[in-house]
């Protein structure tokens, strides 16, 4: 028996190889899911069981695409009614693989259909080893109830059984094998470390040592902000996502094409370059999502998912990186890439926007002369109250859609994160709503804070926002 | 506070990135030490520590490698007396790491010096999460105590002590990452997982459900041979290995040269080749080291280490590939490759060898007519007390080094083992001694039990040969 | 204006991007064409022109996957008839890209419907600065005209006029640009050098200083025997051949899927590994023909056009390699690939063949003892009279396969040849017949004469084999 | 005999492999030479041979590298007083090298020892094949005599002596095989075609149709200005330059380090990035060369050769591609680079600066309020007086570094070149001189023309600024 670990950082996802003698399963797969293949081949294991916990909001899952490469048999919770060939799973069920056993509990909350894998190694031992327990349980954390409007109170209620009566009394030693990890949005405050054990978990975590009703009011009130495709992904997922291998590649357009399609309202434009280099020059109109940031998420939250989508970046790899990336949650409308990039744009006369960049000292040096500019920090309100510029007002960045009707669109505006990734993505925002005077300030609150000009506190070291992908 | 474990197939060893915030610690390091970097670049964190937890006996270790990339302090065990330089550590002594704590415990048992880390991640409690215990307890062993001449028992009983009175005082739920899995010699039977916890092994592990005396009688009566290499690499790591930056590039020869160097009595010729290629034709007096086998541990074993090592291989990628694997095991004197490899070689008219391939249908009809040939199984005595042809004899495959003096080099003799791997190394040596008409069977007891040619038994699927490298 | 060439190997094979100052043109291109696309990427030009000089019979030409992939329009001769849209082009046609003008001229002599492309750069001159001029003109030699039976002496009067009244009638600076090199069997004895100019070719080209009588006389007796696949791809390239990208990724089958279908009439195994590891083990009936040969030649020759082709090699790589080879000849029928090769094959149990390898030495002391086996030098004929061993019979490879009748499949048969590469090819030809004693010369004559065995001659290094691929 | 040609496009630079049956020479080697021993490798031969035709000015050549790689023997010039090993070669002498012959010729004008080699095929005839002519003779041009203080009309005279009385007296077939190609600054107006032949170039060139007094009044008076590094690399190709292998990685440093050694004033900082992405943000005082321009050139021409270079880039691969072409005209001072780029050094809060960047239609809209702003074309005179905006004043890009000293560091600049690249470079020129309102035209002339802006002009399409790098 033999258990791998993928942890896809962008979407802060841990899927599983589990393997036997010669076969092995995939739990919660990706949906670039060539990964599995190259592992298992590594091992020397044939991929014959894809194991879904439940129906993934935040990322469409490879079930589809591994099936297509594979043949292996997909198996997912029975109240998932998935539209494709599954073989369903309720309470007790149990999946045999080579000297494996897998046995089937329910264990709702996060969603009303998740269930989690109990395996045991019949070559040792009766016990379990471990447990897939997808978004139910977590290191440091449990899976967030909240997602379901008007269902908040049943599912944490739920949550809570399926962790004491359930996972709770499996054995100490009993390994803990999530779906996610910090940096995800499935829950609130998970640590670092990928896997953990349930004794551990017991004593330490948080949730696990509340009683059932200071666990349902922690878990259904003050939750952060779910992004938007949050509602969209679990539908996908139900029905079977395409395969990826039905998408052809990116299709290169010059720039006189690439402005043609541009103008056409069934497109967004998007420019995936870093900040900096947006702000230095970028084509009126695009969204900026850099790629160093956490970009699926956040092209998940940000972008109209109904639009055709024309990439801009530096150069051809970003352009499959972003491809990907997209795709994983299930943005697959990607129209074209602009060649040559900005140097050809502008090379064709065609016209440029700009946001001017602040460094820490120049923010500084404009921050004593209070009321000559609009002072926007996009963080999320816990971020915020952590620490902030005393004359800046919060504004999270995804309601900045809708919130930037507050503002003024003649006045300067200067927008702050934690780095300047999310400001940018802010500032595309902001001109896309006529702002004409806009400012981003490199390095956030971060290289403020480094440049000895923060608030004192102890917080300053990448805090929420280190988690959520700055 | 995070843990990524690198697995490194040919040597079964298992090293360990620990982070914390900004920093992180690398656990046992293998000698080519870049992926180290990469995996801290990829998580953002520095490398700081290097933390031995003994001289390990069946590798060579990278501390001397990473510290001239970074710069890190080594930690070693006090009574280890390195010489190179390092915080000398002992039971109690404790390390800091960000927001982590490790403390020391003497393990001594596999070793004399063997030490543990404890870790502790202290933003959440004050339990330890998971132990860094080498070679003390493995996933479903123990480290071997019988490498040291004449203290098997002594340190036998030492290692009962470190696992009863510290190990196994550890809580259940404490995760035990070993330097150790399946396939490695430094055990008898570990299984395939890779981690493991205290309280499951306290349960399963057969080693640990022994009293003082059985334990001490199992692991110093009837352990599998050691490697000859078991003997070299501690002290190479205790004075410290050159770093790997030191050796060149391979250098190419043509045949012309290569020949006149293989003539010299101070190099010998290293074919890495398929064993089937190797049948077809090679240079006469080659070893043959199949690069798909379980190349490190067997170069160390079977190569005299005081001479020049020549490669022969099919193109320059095997060439890089068996230079990285032959220094893993501190064999550095290699002097130069066969540029063109074998095509080369006999376009130059330079004379070739050949052992004729059976296949299992060959073998078979042969069998029947005993007598007319010598069946040689070279698998480890284990192997082959579990099943075997009738007619044939075992001689493991190093003892073939000196008790070919058994056999007649005239008569036909037939090699067999798990693949064909490891009869090719036998058939490479038995010609170096003058035997004329050697055979290897392609696909071994595994392809001749799969044909049906078999004996009855359930273990014919891989069973050792998987851990041995077949 | 810039013309650079692309030379493929296997096929002896020149193709052009001839660019302006935005666009260009591809000459002649080869099937998988990304090439051309890279370079004119590189270049910073746009493909939008694909100029054929004649329907290829030696290759698949990649006009279709061009206009696929760029949208580039085709132009080939008139009297083609070609069966896609494309610009028909006759005697005196011009086109103009940029700054360049092409003036067409017929040449018909190798193919009934040849043109050649005069180019001249407008902004330098108006004297033409070279000639695409496909097969007509070589450097060194003329395009042979023998390859439509019954017309050889028809079409070598019109190659005649085609040289002496059109391309000798440009002037000595104008460049020779052709569309095969060294190694091409559309020649007979082509130079190395890669390009010419008239002037020197008028000068020291042996065909273009003979009178039409002897002309014709010399370009229609004794000529190479033309590969099988000269009789298909002329057609294919007329009908307009499948794009690249209608072919999936080659499947990977495991031994026992490749096992059923490789015993199924409508398919053939072909082992592309070196004819070394073929020899040592191989699967009964398979085709060798190492990819280190003249491979896709030979596969066009020797292989059946009409099978399902089932893939054995040492890796991965090296089927993607043989995959763009075969499709280069038009052999599509791509089935799958044995997935871990002759190790799992043989892990499986199944039969396995060899060819027993000798090297120079071993033949030459065999050779005293005439009478005891059947040497069969497979090189052509050329070859074999410049110098061969005295007691070899002459049987030219591709003629094997129907004149192995006169041979006993009881009798040891040695195969040579100047390598070891076509002989490969040759034994797993006889032992399709039944032949169960089959040598191979490993490194053939070549090897044969270095070693000191050969007859006294000026040419054994590398003659004739060197342009057939050994 | 087969002769190919390597294309260094940043240098504008030809080298050739000129093979034989089976060793072959170099010509002219860049000095990264690995490419030379791969194409070797590829065509199977061995480099026996480094041929230099003079002491280039424009880069360092390879000729130690490829000696320290492959022991092959340099070939140079008597005249030149190397002091390296070499073989001094005079007029008259010949190099036989298999099946072709080498004559020197000495061509003095371009410099004073600068010799040719013609080549003879002596398997096909007695007549040259063609001329590795190195600066002498281009297509389209002529090697530039003017680079020597004081002696240009001196060696325009040997020139005209070497061109009349030497080349133009080959015959017309033989090909000439220049060392540079459209780009170089070694000559004036080269030709993009990379060969011709005497003929064509004795019909068309217009150098080849002076009369002696026009041709050195021509080649001496209105040359273009010689880059910096012209004075520095004839030297250090005289002296031997070191070898690559002798320069380590690239050493990598955080901010904090970056920022102190940049502070030192042994140092400058390089940012390679995009001029749009420098425009967002950089490090003050760093000089901008995008990666993307005739990087080398601009590097050996602006840059002090006497300081240690820090520099900033996208990824590390930047890094490496800046190293490579840095070190192609020997500023070998490469300290380190900024490990994390931009997005590092502001969130770690050390300051930044930015450049404006204006796309065509802002710059249009300012033009019309003349006297508001300085508009500075960096072009060269002629690109200027071909098509210019009246407004601007012309100060060719190298000539800023002493001509900003005519200019207002208090009033807005806007710098304006043929695309952006070289005004970038400006901008960071201007910025180091304390200017602090600099704007940068993305798309330059280029883009303003393409969008309907520009003066009437038949040239605007990339006209000189191609050659030059934009």
């Amino acid at each position: 028996m033999i258990i791998e670990q993928v942890f896809t950082k962008g979407l802060a996802h841990s899927s599983y190889l589990l393997g036997g003698t010669t076969n092995c399963a995939i739990v919660d797969p990706r949906r670039d899911a060539d990964i599995y293949i190259s592992l298992a081949e590594e091992e020397g294991l044939n991929i014959t069981h894809i194991l879904e916990t439940h129906l993934h909001a935040d990322f469409i899952s490879g079930h589809m695409d591994l099936v297509e490469k594979t043949g292996a048999q997909i198996y997912a919770p029975a109240s998932a009614n998935c539209d494709f060939e599954y073989v369903a799973l309720s309470e007790g069920d149990e999946i045999h693989i080579d000297d494996m056993t897998l046995r089937i509990i329910e264990t709702p909350g996060h969603t009303p259909e998740h269930i989690s894998y109990i395996v045991t190694d019949t070559s040792r031992g009766s016990d379990p080893v471990g447990v897939f327990c997808g978004d139910t349980l977590f290191v440091g954390d449990v899976g967030r109830p909240d997602l379901f409007p008007g269902r908040a109170e049943e599912l944490a209620g739920k949550l809570y059984s399926s962790l004491h009566d359930k996972l709770m009394k499996l054995p100490d030693f009993c390994e803990v094998y999530p779906a996610h990890g910090a940096g995800s949005l499935c829950g609130r405050a998970m640590a670092s470390k990928r896997t953990s054990t349930i004794g551990y978990e017991k004593k330490y975590n948080y949730a696990l040592n509340l009683d059932k009703e200071s666990f349902i009011e922690s878990l259904t009130k003050g939750m952060p902000d779910a992004p938007d495709h949050f509602s969209r992904c679990s539908e996908i997922n139900r029905n079977g996502p395409a395969a990826l291998s039905a998408y052809p590649d990116v299709e290169s357009l010059n720039p006189k094409q690439f402005r043609e399609l541009s103008l056409d309202s069934s497109t967004i434009v998007l420019d995936v370059r870093s900040f900096g280099a947006f702000g230095g020059e970028h084509i009126p109109g695009a969204f900026n999502i850099d790629l160093a940031s956490n970009f699926s998420m956040w092209a998940g939250w940000l972008l109209p998912p109904d639009r055709d989508i024309l990439l801009v970046a530096d150069d051809y790899n970003q352009i499959t990186e972003a491809s990907v990336l997209l795709h994983r949650v299930g943005l697959d409308r990607i129209r074209g890439y602009l060649k040559g990039g900005m140097f050809a744009w502008s090379m064709a006369g065609f016209p440029c926007s700009h946001v001017t960049m602040l460094s820490a000292e120049e923010l500084h040096s404009m921050s004593r002369e209070a009321g000559e500019f609009v002072l926007v920090d996009v963080r999320d309100p816990t971020e915020y109250s952590s620490f902030h510029i005393e004359t800046s007002i919060n504004i999270h960045l995804p309601d900045l859609r809708s919130r930037c009707a507050e503002l003024d669109p003649e006045s300067p505006t200067v927008l702050i994160c934690g780095s300047g990734q999310r400001s940018g993505m802010g500032a595309s925002i902001l001109m896309q709503h006529g702002f004409s005077d806009v400012y981003n300030v490199a390095g956030g609150m971060t290289g403020y804070n480094a440049r000895g000009f923060g608030p004192e506190c102890s917080m300053c070291a990448l805090p929420w926002s280190s988690r959520l992908g700055k």
